[in-house]
């Protein structure tokens, strides 16, 4: 049966890492899910088909860097993302928050207006406010999409982190306006309040009581370290709705990874697998190597033996640390591939450790590998 | 049945144009064939598993890149370039020579020797001599191997081309002498003599006496024009032994190509469908096409709506125009894919125009085209 809103399913839990599975009308995403990031349209230097065959369900597009390239009056033309890059399956869109705070050039803050910001590919002026927001990543199209927030960098400064979630919650009500009533996509709100407990539960709480069909940790992974992460992490998650996704943006490692679930997150997205595919770095069951490194000049063995897509157990890392030593793009095809279908193994183990209720053996096993 | 040994059969003429087959343990040709170039063994943006996927049979790698990177070290320790790049159809490699001349830093040329040469990466010098060009292609365990020979650049001086030719037949026996006597492979030789048919016939005449297994035509595409390239064709190809395949080195666009064919030429090699590809400039039956061109930016049309090879149909020039001008890397892949698959289908297309007798009018209809 095909159920056709958009819905979440927590189905058991671990101590308090939890196993779930997002229901949208373009395919469910099993909890905890890991999203490959397709920035532009595509997920660096990996064929569409390829990132389903490593298991991924769902996809991350950048609502900045849409808006910029190609616009959005390409994306209607196509009725979304989905068509133009030949992707199916469903699509989360962030707000475009946190690259013009990190990437544009921003001009200035305005919780009335919105933030007024430069491109940093031609200079154009744009004012992104949190309506226009929530339209750009309707004209995506995307099948989750995310509030308008301002996530300012690292800092201790209370009243910094205060005016944040003020501008924050006044820009996820508007956002939800904007969104409408609409059961087949999700909208979710972004928790911000650093790393100060209070703060961020203040901010969930305004959250909540707007309402929204999950909830994200934003303004982490921004260059704490990850024992501060974990803290805030575990002082707070379990604060959130327990019947709604929970979702750590921009992270993170596969150690990263696991300290967040073993919190209670249930959704991830990164540039790490295709980012580091694209320098010869590669994350394997040993933990993460460096192919452009000599010893493996002569080492006849694949990444994995067991992995099958694409013919990846094939190709050895000898000829890995030719390709990156020769800037082929062909390393890059097939290191990033790799890593990504490395981290959905990941993931499926993690599932299939919470099952059997035996995640804090495999967390043991592997928080310090990566 | 299971030929083993390196042969060729000429099945049918139509005028000039041949058609053949190859056989070798590897596979099988078919004549006319294009060779996708594999440089450093990898066809540049392009998995082994779609170049099989586009038809080809065989590849062609260049001995000088290989010999200094990977080195025959790593690639002995695979038995060859075929296991090392994941690629088990034949592989035909040119002896260097040409790199020599076009790309190191070249020393100097001594019949008695070699070419010695400092390499384009490093600087350290190496001496590539007639036995040392096949011993390296031995260790890339390729399926035709070139001799090696001294490739003047265009030139209408004959002394020049005279002496050229001289030195290539001196390394040609010595190349076959270190070949020596081996049924599974073949040696090619290659005709020199510029654009001047007695030189040619000449050259050809010497290296028909030695013997080989085929006979390229080397020191073309080397900047003449298009007229003259068909002309000296026109005028030597007939003399070339009809029981061989007949190579075109290095040519070229589908326009050169059909002029070849024309003449009688059954084998071609060209990084054109790469190069281009990662350049945006793609390869279709109406012409060629630059997709970083505006008007193409909300065309939904792909390249060819006939071609299911990776579902390469569903990707819209529009989009394909925003991952040029993004730099994604899957513009390279896709594009370089496209073209390959087009000059496959644009060579099965010859083959069938031959087989039918009707070569005259394809050709009439595309000549002008590219």
């Amino acid at each position: 049966m095909c159920k056709l809103q958009f819905s979440f399913e927590l189905k058991t839990q671990d101590e308090k890492a939890r196993l779930g599975k997002i229901i949208t009308p373009r395919g469910s995403i099993d909890t905890p899910a890991f999203m490959p990031v397709g920035t532009l349209g595509t997920v660096k230097g990996v064929f569409s088909e390829d990132i389903v065959e490593t298991g991924s369900q769902i996809i991350l597009g950048n609502t900045y860097h849409l808006m910029i390239r190609p616009g959005t009056d390409v994306l209607d033309l196509f009725g979304g993302l989905h068509n133009f890059m030949n992707w199916q399956k469903p699509i989360l869109t962030d707000s475009g928050g946190f690259q013009i705070m990190s990437l544009a050039k921003l001009n200035k803050i305005d919780i009335n207006i919105g933030a007024v910001f430069s491109s940093h590919i031609d200079g154009k002026k744009f004012v992104l406010s949190p309506e226009k927001s929530i339209q750009i990543q309707k004209s995506i199209n995307s099948d989750i999409l995310m509030v308008l927030d301002e996530c300012p960098s690292l800092t201790k400064d209370k009243d910094k982190l205060i005016s944040a979630i003020q501008i924050s919650t006044s820009w996820a009500k508007r956002c939800k306006i904007e969104f409408g009533n609409n059961t087949k996509k999700g909208l979710f709100g972004i928790v911000q309040g650093g790393l100060y407990k209070n703060l961020r539960l203040d901010s969930l709480e305004k959250l909540v009581s707007i309402g929204f069909d999950g909830y994200a940790m934003g303004g982490l992974a921004v260059g704490e370290n990850q024992e501060e992460m974990f803290n805030i992490l575990n002082n707070t998650v379990d604060y959130m709705p327990k019947n709604k996704p929970r979702y750590l943006m921009g992270v993170g490692t596969p150690s990263d990874i696991l300290g967040a679930v073993k919190s209670g997150i249930d959704m991830f997205d990164c540039v790490m697998p295709t980012r580091s595919g694209r320098t010869g770095l590669a994350f394997t069951w040993e933990g993460k190597i460096n192919l452009r490194n000599a010893k493996f000049q002569k080492d006849k063995t694949p990444l994995d033996s067991n992995t099958t897509i694409r013919n990846l157990n094939l190709y050895s890392k000898s000829y890995l640390n030719h390709l990156i030593k020769t800037n082929e793009i062909l390393a890059s095809m097939l290191i990033s591939l790799h890593n990504i279908n490395f981290y959905q193994q990941f993931m499926l183990k993690i599932r299939k450790e919470i099952k059997k209720g035996t995640f804090n053996n495999f967390y043991n096993k592997y928080i310090d590998m990566f």
